[in-house]
């Protein structure tokens, strides 16, 4: 049965999907993944079928492909890859959607997507571009403000420093941050990235590729941090356990600085946890989901109010999405990366 | 004016004392300290003369000694080296303590101590033997309890790891999670302190020089941790870090591995922090000495009835301080190490 919908016909019967293809041995490559073409699926009782218009590609994926070390769940090899998207619904035999609806769902990287409705939110597109449901408005949004507000908890005029202040999560963070009355300072890997920061309202930035974090901190925070949002590990927290002030916290959101299987920097001065009182906690947003509709709403308020910026980088096309995630991995991409894949109707 | 009290007179009008005499360069050495006579200092109005029967020797007190990463407040050149000591009260002209009562300070290394009455504390000498008030009933017992109730919170039945457990903090946490119904496991550096362990309980022991911890915590807790009460850092803390379960918690005590200015080693498992979602919080004790009192009330009823076990080295003498301090640093003692420097009288 063709779907239904007027609008979103699909081209012909077929869906492109991408699967994990193998297991990385060094640094990633497009050969890990494959493109495969499959019918269109046929939703059952209690299904919606979704088309996407973009999915999105994100550095934390790259533990989940193959990491003994695993990162949640891994990715198995022949699977697509999963991962947030937002699409229209085309068919629904689910009551909570009508056909028409736009959602934002996690069954990845693929044209068209089966669900039973389980992790799939209805989202506005009047309160932004569809993109920015795949950052600012979607999961890295909400990875940034769980680990800001529920983590950090940071109070009016302390210090906040960010790590991969440009990526989703990174830029979030630090804008929240700033809603919140902190002095926010932030790193990125290159002079536009740092530039756009600046422009984010960052009271203050550096290119960690140019300065040793633990130099430009001294620099920018002479009084020490009361915040560390950690996004990349290595160096930058190395140097952050250093500038931390006492009873300082560090939200250990994701350590980039490894995720392509680099020999990780140990922080030398980890003892500091004690000497300074400091309280360093993990989290993964997937444990917190439920709470996810309760950030949309008020994040969007703040979209609306233009307290809250967003920037996305789009790339074409389901066949450049393996490029575009190399590319996320390297650092080559601003604010969140996302692929499209379909019409925005 | 000679102190009054019938039963504790000086045998001179002389008080011993050590004082820091220089900045260690690398391991340390008895040379690092001076003994000085001084005249018994006269107390004024509101002050209090102790005659100390013993005073405690602590790993913690290296890194205070010169260290340029400094721990709390650093020792400073030619002071007398402070810490806890146990004595009776002389001369008191304060209101809360009599002439004969045995009282807990802070004091530290010298045979008389004037005080005003702060961080002074009443200690029944029928609840244990004296020197147990410089251990298990003293600040380090307490270290113990605020880190594994309040920082910690490890519930019945979870599987808590104990560093240096053989160390005046850590057989105190090892036994008051066992009073809490955890599975405990603990390591220490010699046969006769993994022995000791095995007699105060401790589920599972290893013996650190033999065995390196991340094979023994795979053999002893195959299923994980939830909890680690780390008091070395390094290369325990790497293998708590790998053994420890999602949502487990670290308790940053100590990091005696580095405290004679070896190179720290750095865990290259730190993000895990992120994958397992934990939780890893330090404290100084000084913090909290309020809650001392009530610690001490709830510790001598589990010390009454049998609960919570003791032991102490004792070392003969003020003059036998340093090598005393220098034997502690070195793991040459089982439970708390302290200096004998007058009679119990």
């Amino acid at each position: 049965m063709a779907p239904a919908s007027n609008s979103i016909v699909p081209v012909s019967g077929i869906s492109r999907e991408i699967r994990l293809a193998e297991q990385p041995t060094g640094t990633s490559g497009e050969s890990l993944f494959e493109i495969v073409e499959s019918p269109v699926p046929e939703p059952g009782e209690g299904q919606l079928l979704i088309r996407n218009a973009y999915f999105s590609v994100d550095p934390y994926m790259r533990p989940r492909i193959g990491d003994a070390r695993a990162y949640v769940a891994p990715y198995t090899l022949g699977e697509v890859m999963s991962g947030g998207a937002v699409g229209r619904v085309a068919v629904s035999h689910n009551g909570r959607f009508s056909e028409g609806d736009w959602v934002l769902h996690l069954r990845g990287w693929r044209e068209w997507a089966l669900s039973d409705g389980t992790f799939v939110w209805k989202v506005d597109p009047t309160v932004a571009p569809v993109p920015a449901f795949l950052g600012v408005l979607g999961i890295p949004g909400f990875t940034a403000y769980y680990g800001l507000y529920e983590i950090g908890r940071p109070r009016s005029g302390e210090v906040v420093f960010v790590s991969g202040a440009s990526g989703a999560v990174g830029n979030a963070a630090g804008q929240m941050a700033k809603i919140l009355g902190c002095r926010v300072i932030g790193c990125a890997g290159s002079p536009e990235k740092v530039e756009w920061l600046r422009e984010l309202g960052f009271d203050g930035v550096f290119d960690y590729r140019e300065q040793p974090a633990m130099e430009a901190l001294a620099e920018l925070a002479p009084d020490g941090l009361d915040l560390y949002f950690d996004n990349v590990g290595g160096e930058q927290l190395e140097a952050a356990l250093g500038a931390l002030r006492n009873h300082g916290r560090i939200v250990a959101c994701g350590s980039m600085s490894r995720y392509e299987d680099h020999e990780p920097v140990a922080p030398r001065n980890l003892f500091m946890v004690v000497t300074k009182r400091l309280r360093m906690e993990g989290f993964l947003i997937s444990d917190h989901i439920d709470l996810f509709p309760e950030y949309l709403a008020r994040a969007s308020r703040w979209v609306a109010d233009g307290r809250l910026q967003h920037r996305e980088t789009v790339i074409d096309g389901i066949e450049s999405a393996p490029h575009a995630f190399v590319g996320a991995l390297r650092g080559e991409s601003i604010g969140k990366m996302v692929v499209r894949v379909g019409d925005e109707g």
